[in-house]
């Protein structure tokens, strides 16, 4: 008799997991709970009129002989779009020639074309702790030696990020994320953003730098980006994904000339190319400034709401011993309950309170924290996001 | 000094090569030629109507607080489309649940995941000789060790297979196209399929089994799919591209349970999820039997190409020795030039007389046949078929 089954699994297969966070948001899905739990942009700031006049005008575009937003496209990505990106990222001060960006489908996609081109089993690689745990699952597959290096509320640490390259294999690259931080919404100032610069280089570290909340800023930008200060030494990750909607998948790599061609090589390899209808909708969404307009409102709402959430914490866990990050953009707290407790332990009480959140411990690459959870505030209103820290630190004070 | 470039590639990102075809093609954008080159759908075939119509329903769905197809979705893909592929299947007499299906971002992405699932480095695959060279190009960035097996007008040699697998490891694998192959337009009859399912049974010999072209059949449906003969032993691949759009980018695989749940963490992995907005969409269009009505006018269309295209072969190559197959579906013939001749040798003399080709060299893995070329005949007008294969008869001729 054969096997019932003939098929033999790749190593790195075996490598590969179940979402810790699939797994855990199972718990949150019960109908009527506050969810603060999900990484979730708000749907209110969907363009959705937008989007529908951008898609009548793409679909009455070209002629029967040639439609180029539904046919095959080049893997390069659209060239109007790539040049839109980089004159953003011109704004922002880095110098890209539109050659240097390729269209990702969703920026985790240019997580995966990354950890292809550059991580070989065993390679070591460098993360923040904690760090976002989709960069985790895409690295992971290609089986990594991935090394957490000590953070603080500024990011990583110049000087623990020293120290870990003082000895062992020059790791591959090490992967931040400078603005607003999925999970801990903490942001990179001027002096970490040198200091960090000056160790990566000195060292001959190339950086791959994750942005997707960089526009999400509540009362000023954020310092210019890691890329604009190292050209050659850093990959670019963009996202459409919290300025326009996710349903998209659209996202970007703006990569140096030494790795380019492999980048491409592998995203064709990978799915030929990018929705073309999605390129082409997106491009003609945002010309004529349209972004200008609307992001700052999508700013003014999650700000409204961050202001929401970090009084609503101050007055259910001030007292408690409690502490949490001070977000200046994006979407998420990072909260870390007092000694003793565990996140983990905590969520079905919370839920059983009638609010949700992650745990903060599948975010670490190394030894998590397990006093740490995340909160979301972009998708529940003032009100229920009053009511929800309320559940929690009802929660809190009966499990001192 | 450092060195000017930090990033050090990974092994597998060496084996990456830009494609042979790309580089070939860029001979054939000639303006005003005729281009028998491709590999596209003909733009005739899009449902434009239909698609605008989809939009306007999709955008005007949901609301402010849950917008589904703009938001962030399951990996797996929309239950309904993955409901419809099920339903579909199974009147090709392939009985799967909806559990088994994964939408991924064009059935090129479902080719990543299995290479990223199912090869190790050096891993034996066996392959028809010749291969779709998109497949080849997904495999390679895991550096399996691909074998040519023997093929002629029926596909793969049963025989051959039996011999290659009497020896060697077992392979993880063989990738088969049985209908109307790219790029020989060939079919596997029945006979042929039960032959290549019983070796492959008998040696525990999985089969990936890719089926993009399969509903554009001219006079009569294709035997059924493996598939349905062997449901734990096939992964299927299908694609929405050739009847619907390519832009749209959407595909789905088949996976038996064995097989499901590391693809799916693969796909996680890989882009989070295919564009809801996409599946949304199509979900839109195929609903009440749209494909029922419109696929058949792309076989009536196709199915006139053909013919012209086989009328035009017989008559202009038909004297000089040449050897093309027969179609019965599909958008492909396959020429085999006269002894002594080489196809990507006369390409150049062919574009000066106005008209392209593909090289067949490119489709084998193993020793190719340098007198072979492909046609795509989908997208020139039964006119600019007679015009281009007159061109070619005449760079053949004078050749000889």
């Amino acid at each position: 008799m054969k096997s019932t089954t003939p098929w033999h699994l790749a190593e790195r297969a075996h490598a590969m997991n179940p979402s810790a966070i699939r797994e855990i948001l199972k718990v949150t899905e019960r109908p009527g709970i506050l969810n603060f739990a999900g990484g979730l942009p708000s749907p209110e700031t969907f363009p959705v009129d937008a989007m529908r006049a951008a898609c009548a005008t793409v679909l009455a575009e070209g002629s029967a002989v040639a439609r180029p937003s539904l046919q095959y496209a080049s893997s390069e990505g659209l060239p109007e779009l790539r040049a839109w990106i980089a004159a953003e990222l011109a704004k922002q001060g880095a110098t890209v020639s539109p050659d240097q960006v390729l269209i990702t489908t969703g920026s985790q996609q240019g997580l995966d074309l990354i950890a292809k081109v550059l991580i070989d089993k065993g390679s070591r690689l460098l993360v923040e702790s904690p760090t976002y745990l989709g960069a985790l699952q895409a690295f992971t597959p290609m089986q990594p030696a991935v090394e957490s290096i000590e953070s603080d509320s500024g990011g990583v640490s110049a000087s623990a990020l020293r120290e870990a390259l003082q000895k062992g294999e020059r790791p591959r690259f090490i992967y931040l994320l400078p603005n607003f931080q999925n999970p801990t919404g903490r942001t990179m100032d001027e002096a970490r953003r040198q200091a960090v610069i000056a160790v990566c280089r000195e060292h001959g570290l190339p950086i791959v730098e994750d942005n997707p909340y960089g526009e999400l800023w509540f009362d000023q930008p954020p310092p210019k980006p890691l890329l604009a200060r190292w050209p050659e030494g850093v990959v670019y990750l963009g996202s459409f994904s919290k300025i326009l909607a996710p349903g998209l998948r659209l996202g970007y790599i703006v990569a140096p000339p030494a790795l380019y061609p492999k980048l491409l090589q592998a995203k064709q390899a990978a799915d030929l190319h990018t929705p073309g209808f999605n390129q082409r909708v997106v491009a003609e969404v945002i010309k004529d400034g349209f972004l200008d307009r609307h992001v700052p409102t999508i700013r003014a709402r999650y700000h409204a709401q961050r202001d929401a959430i970090l009084a609503a914490l101050a007055r259910e866990l001030g007292p408690t011993g409690a502490e949490w990050t001070q977000p200046v953009g994006g979407m998420f707290v990072w909260v870390r309950l007092p000694d003793g407790l565990n996140a983990q332990a905590l969520l079905p009480k919370a839920v059983d309170a009638g609010m949700a959140f992650v745990p903060g411990a599948p975010f670490y690459a190394g030894a998590p924290d397990v006093r740490t959870l995340r909160l979301s505030f972009v998708t529940s209103t003032p009100a229920q996001i009053d009511q929800g820290m309320a559940a929690l630190g009802q929660v809190v004070r009966a499990a001192l």
